[in-house]
């Protein structure tokens, strides 16, 4: 595994004591650039860690890819931060990345996101999955457990998948969205079914991540973070269990609670 | 001001207690479409507050604006979630739009990014403006004094602007970069000078923030969480103050510790 983090000298400043120069971790950033079917999608800022589950997840993420079966290679050059994929069927592809036009970053999406929202409205979870607010609180005590980057560094996001009895993959990087989808990437090559599993965030509760969940059929997402009004709307119409605020003995359940499972 | 959050009903969970049923507080999150000289150019997810500000610090960061002069109109839809923004002068924009086919969200940025990275680099900050620890501290707690959304919903990051003697102006949204371009936006419309002044972030300390910093020219940032190695290694480049963890007492100097005066 690749480091994630880099030592830094710092000025350390506290009221009434003289300054102290001392060692501080930093997590990394770094420009990865997706080339797809030889021609270049996106540079996202990420920290350099399950690149090829990043890039994946990216793809699924922004409707470019539905499953693994669809590509036909996958290349991470590591050192020089490029993903080059290519797919069997390329047909759909060029319409979709012009799309791409109105996608921007800041938490911002564009005319493609709308469309996928629209079909999705039509796609609910229909999944009867059922899981005690116990074992998701025992889920949140072993997801801050594995954030060891952000103990170091304070910097990263954290997302993971679980089943009924324990977390499957665990993943951090600078930003929320790049940490869900390197889950997304995850989840595409291990192949499993979704529909018992659940999406550990340690990110805000927003529209995007909602709907990358919704995208994987995902029924039940937590976070010890608080949930936007547009996500919480989200839920109910997609029928996920939507969790904030997870944390210690307490959780908020903001849509869907009939999965959860009160005590037990 | 428009109403930055609504009420919902949620389930509260507690190890060992019956479900209680109460309402929560949570942050608006809605589409907000720019159109630049009629034509739509991004759909940004923020909370609907000082859209005016949002629009134009957008264009800002995104190199699409660079002083306010340049705007023939801007005329914001409020309850439509719109801002259609009229340049006077349309000749260079084609190229750029076009070039944002390559810009994404989850805190990605395209080819544009690099380019804009490779000028700034060439553009450090010369500012000989100094400001106490002490007034650091001073500012961060008017600047958390005044997160009121965020006391009351926990989803919002906020963004300020300080002079030497007081936070000037304050913006919070669900997105840090949104927050921080509102007061990009801020600092567009005031016409002020910008070489004493202070940005104060919520959220975490990224390329991206750091740069749109560097293309007010402001000298100082800072921020109670963390920062990223690009980050560091860009405020080094640019030769912007850099202050991360400043909480309480405390504060981590990063970059060009020499604008802040230890103590007095």
């Amino acid at each position: 595994m690749r480091e994630m983090s880099i030592e830094k000298k710092v000025l350390v400043l506290r009221e009434g004591e003289a300054a102290e120069e001392t060692v501080d971790k930093l997590v990394l950033e770094a420009p990865f650039t997706i080339f797809l079917n030889g021609s270049e999608l996106v540079t996202l800022l990420c920290t350099p860690e399950k690149m090829d589950r990043l890039a994946l997840g990216f793809l699924k993420s922004e409707g470019l890819l539905q499953s693994p079966e669809q590509v036909e290679s996958l290349r991470v050059r590591e050192e020089e931060g490029i993903a080059e994929v290519e797919l069997k069927d390329r047909s759909p592809l060029a319409e979709r990345i012009y799309g791409k036009r109105a996608i921007t970053s800041g938490c911002g999406k564009g005319t493609v996101f709308y469309h996928a929202l629209d079909s999705l409205r039509s796609n609910p979870v229909r999944s009867k999955t059922t899981v005690s607010a116990q074992q998701i609180r025992e889920h949140m005590q072993r997801f801050q457990e594995l954030a060891t980057v952000y103990k170091a560094t304070g910097g990263t996001h954290s997302a993971a998948l679980a089943d009924l009895e324990q977390v499957l993959f665990f993943c951090e990087d600078i930003g929320r969205h790049n940490a869900v989808d390197k889950i997304v990437g995850e989840c595409l090559l291990a192949g499993i079914s979704l529909e018992d599993k659940i999406l550990l965030t340690s990110g805000r509760l927003s529209s995007e991540i909602l709907l990358k969940a919704a995208k994987l059929q995902l029924p039940v997402v937590v976070s010890r973070a608080a949930p936007t009004s547009l996500c919480v709307e989200l839920a109910e119409k997609l029928q996920i269990t939507l969790i904030g605020f997870a944390r210690g003995r307490r959780m908020n359940i903001y849509a869907c609670p009939e999965r959860i499972k009160p005590e037990g």
